[in-house]
């Protein structure tokens, strides 16, 4: 077989710890805090089923849900992220200026595809998420992790890695970060954008979890404090719609945009019809509004359960973040306890999280006595059984 | 703004090409054979319809439809590739060995990041898919164009080239090329598989037209000759179900699928699953077979209508192909008209096409008095009337 590309070799670690990601979590009896899905329960596939019964008949929108579509993605939609999703969030957008993806994801691929070459650095949050850090990889990015305290990024910090690396972005998740759940505060979110146009750095803002807000006020977003378009803004419909429908979106400076767009040319086209259409419909006749209330009700009952069950089971000296939305906690254990090595164990108690280290850029042994403990797809009565699980073998362990 | 990514420079020629190809032709009084479409009336919008009303309730696969999935593709649509689309056509395969992707395309951007560093050599036919070369210069690929005679590639000019530039990969549309609409004879097909094997070369095998077949006898895929595993069997579920439904499916080698698994998940995570589902649903009970023919019936009779048109419309000394299959015919002028010159022209005569230039990969002047000819979405009628235009503005020319 002729060789595999450099890429491939270069993104071999973070792409083993995704496969790990995606595979363990099988066997039914166990209770999984692991993934990243928000409520089952919650998804409204009977609406979608309905307006599917309806939209898709061939005299309505059928016939423009199976032809070939928009590279930038369906209008109305975009017209929907301008005005119900950015507009709110103090982000005035030109629907033109936004592109429709297959999932929030792809927007970091396509944004590589734009801006780095190999060797480009991009500096990531410590800890930082890290299906972002295989794709930053599979570019052949170096990934540089900035130091975190209890409210997200230090500043500081990235603005002394900016003057020592060059980098070509800063990737951010500045609201109910995954995987710790923590907020960047406002004046964070000021100065980082500052940054971007200081230094000319592109300031990657991903924002998936935004509107799953349990407690605590709305932040705006570090692209409504961008003056000079650094700031690229990434979301994704993914907690708020259907994560299966892999829709997401990107915001940008209409000169990024268009290499977006060429981007997305060459990666598939453009991003699936149905799912849009039915998004679309979904958002215009008013579904929207009282299925995120539905959404956080459930979410928010889930966070409070899985903070009861932290101080229910968890050992003293263990912390946790207290997120004030989103769908995770990150959890430090006390003693030298590795995460990775007892997840094997967790595996006879039933339960499992996923291991700390994995979500650091590069590192050697950060996060090693560290889980992210995503509770978004968890019922109540779960949570507090897992985590007694989870609790009665760290204890084992002390 | 940051600079640019290199292979955004790389890309810049092809890319200007794609977006007039998927730009200029809004005017709905132009009678357009551009783009690639299937005909719009044969989308099977109403079968969706019903199968969607049905089976994305909760109770049946709703939730599964709108939560995550797998990174490879649903499991039963993987079964019907298996089964009902390669097996038939002499490829044995294991679904475990076929990955799902977001439209045929896609799978050449994911072998290009499982095979291709930059400076890489792919073959290509000449002409070929200028979207294809658009990917492949994305990745900064080196693109060569081999020579083709009346039946396609010269399977010994490949062999020159292989010697010669050493290359990563061979990309072949076989069957009822694009743009040329010709079929490459059995013989040929062999002797490609056994190139690859012999050179250590990819042959990617580019297959989407494969069943919309009008006259002649079916020939076994390039796949279905190769021995060592180093043919890729690509293919996209746009012609026979649904373009923008963006499906496609890639089978190869295990070692080949585990690292587009990767590729795959730093891409997008997984397909849409909403299509999938219905895709699947749609071949399970049974509704392809009697689609298919419909399709090749209403296809065949625009085809036939084409045939007819450039007979009694075209200038003499003109030569085009007679496509037994696809949406495509290719078409050589006489005289030394310069299509993409004429096409501003032929705006004022109301119709369209794409000028033949933009199908050579690098080439200095190839191509320039030829046109790529679809037929796929152009009524009968209207097939008649645009041949009648274009005959009398070429003959206006001579």
């Amino acid at each position: 077989m002729p060789e595999f590309a450099k890429r491939m070799d270069y993104m071999a670690g973070s792409a083993a710890i995704i496969r790990g990601l995606f595979g363990a979590m099988n066997d039914p009896e166990t209770i999984s805090f692991g993934g990243g899905a928000p409520a089952t329960e919650a998804l409204p596939a009977e609406t979608i089923r309905k307006i599917a019964a309806e939209v898709l008949s061939p005299d309505k929108r059928g016939r423009e849900a199976l032809q070939y579509g928009p590279v930038k993605g369906v209008r109305q939609l975009r017209e929907i992220v301008a005005e119900k999703l950015l507009k709110p969030n103090d982000i005035p957008a030109d629907p033109e200026d936004v592109l429709i993806v297959n999932g929030g994801l792809e927007t970091m691929n396509l944004l590589c595809q734009v801006f780095i070459d190999p060797g480009d650095v991009i500096l990531v949050e410590s800890p930082t998420f890290v299906h972002c850090v295989e794709i930053f990889e599979m570019f052949q990015a170096r990934c540089i992790g900035c130091e975190t305290d209890e409210h997200g990024l230090v500043i500081e910090d990235v603005e002394r890695k900016i003057q020592e690396y060059h980098p070509k972005m800063v990737y951010v998740i500045p609201t109910f970060q995954n995987p710790t759940g923590k907020t960047l505060p406002a004046d964070r979110r000021e100065k980082l954008a500052a940054l971007g146009s200081q230094y000319d750095v592109i300031i990657l803002e991903d924002d998936p979890y935004r509107e799953l807000r349990y407690s605590g006020e709305a932040l705006k977003p570090i692209k409504a404090y961008d003056r000079t378009g650094h700031t690229v803004y990434a979301n994704s419909l993914s907690k708020i719609f259907s994560p299966g429908s892999r829709l997401g979106y990107v915001y940008a400076d209409r000169a990024i945009i268009e290499k977006l767009f060429d981007a997305k040319t060459a990666t598939n086209s453009h991003t699936s019809m149905v799912p849009q259409i039915l998004c679309a419909e979904f958002f215009a006749r008013g579904y929207y509004e009282a299925h995120l209330k539905n959404l956080c009700a459930i979410h928010r009952t889930r966070r409070d359960a899985m903070m009861a069950a932290m101080e229910k089971y968890m050992p003293e000296g263990t912390k946790w973040v207290y997120p004030d939305g989103g769908l995770f906690t990150w959890v430090e254990l006390p003693g030298d306890i590795d995460t990775t090595e007892l997840l094997r164990e967790a595996a006879n108690y039933k339960v499992a999280y996923i291991a700390g280290a994995g979500f650091f850029a590069g590192s050697a042994g950060e996060g090693k006595n560290c889980m992210r403990i995503s509770y978004g797809n968890v019922s109540p009565e779960k949570i507090d059984e897992g985590m007694r699980r989870l609790g009665a073998l760290i204890k084992s362990k002390l």
